[in-house]
C-alpha cells in the first residue's frame, strides 16, 4: 500500500495526471506490489507559504524573474 | 501527545465532529494516553488530486457512478 | 481513499490491531467511503524526539512520575 | 536537507517570513547543516478542521472567548 | 522546491536509488522545476504497523502466500 | 495547536532540545500562540533514504567529503 505525498507547484490536470502515472508506474515496477495498490496525493504549495533557505520562496522568484540592470 | 493526521473526502461539521471524538476516544482508550492530549488534523483531499492505481480517483468516481450501457 | 497518520506511543499489536479497525470503522462510517478503501500508518514516536511547550516528551513525563517529596 | 512541515494558526506574511529565517537559522546552527538547504512548508489549520481533547478547536475557541456571566 | 514523502516497503539500496532517479526526472519534466531541486524522503512501512480495511497488512500478506488446501 | 513535523540529520538529544526550544520560542512569539501548545516531532533522515536532485544524499556526501586529487 504504498502512499506517495507530493507537495509541488500548480499544475495543470494533464500533467498532474501523468506525473500519477509515472509515479505509479515505477513504484510497481522498483519496490514489487502492485500498482493498483499505490495511492498518491499532490498538495500544491503556495510559494508565499514556503521557505528555501530562510527566504520565502515566493520573493526570490520574483528576484530571479526580475532582469538585472 | 499522539497526532492524527486524517486525509479523506468532503465531510459536513457534525460528521467531522463525530469523527474526531471518536478518533479521540480509541486513541484514549488503546494507546494508554490521555485522550485530552490528542490531536486530530483533517485534510479534505479533492479527487482531481489524488490518484490511485495510477488513475486520477475523479475519473474513477465518474466512471462508477455512469451507468454502463 | 482515506489515509490516516498515526503518531503515537508504543503499543502491543493486540492494540495496534484494535485501533486500526476503530479508525477504520469510524471513517467508512462518519465519511461516507468503503472501509476496505481506509489506509492506516502507524508510526511510533520516541519521547526523546518530541517537544510539548518547549520541553522534551520523555522529560516531562519522567517528572511526572516521579514522586515530589 | 532539512524539511519542515509546520501546520499552524492564520498568519500574515511578514511573521510567516520571520518564522522561516527563525526556524532556518536555528536548524543551521543546531543540526549542523547548511542553512540555505533548509525546506520549511507552512499550512494554515482551519480550527473547525482541527480536534484538540475529542473537541473542534473552533469551539473550543469559541467558548474561551466568551465571558462567563 | 518540491518534496515528495514516500511511504512502502523495504527496499534495495539500487532500487531505492532508481525510484529516485524517476520520481526527480518525472517531477522535473511534468512540473516545469530544476529537478536538482527535488527532494525525495523514503520511509520504509513495516507491515505490522500498516492497516488496510481495517485489518494489519502484516496478517493480509501472511494470508495471501498461505496456500489454500 | 501548532504541530511542527522536523526530518533532518542526527542530532544528539542536547541539540534537539535546544532545537526544540527555539521552535516553540518563536512559533508562540510569532504565531500569537500559547507556547504550552506546540508540538514538535523530530524524525532522523538516514541519507541513505533521502534523495537530493536525483541523487542519495549519502553518496553526494560522500563525494563532498573525498578530497578532489
Amino acid at each position: 500500500m504504498p502512499i506517495i505525498l507530493f507537495y509541488g507547484p500548480k499544475m495543470e490536470k494533464e500533467k498532474r495526471k501523468e506525473l500519477i502515472k509515472s509515479f505509479t508506474e515505477s513504484t510497481g515496477r522498483l519496490a514489487g506490489v502492485d500498482p493498483r495498490a499505490v495511492i498518491v496525493k499532490m498538495t500544491e504549495s503556495d510559494p508565499a507559504y514556503v521557505g528555501v533557505g530562510g527566504e520565502l520562496l515566493e520573493e526570490r522568484q520574483q528576484r530571479q524573474r526580475k532582469p538585472s540592470s
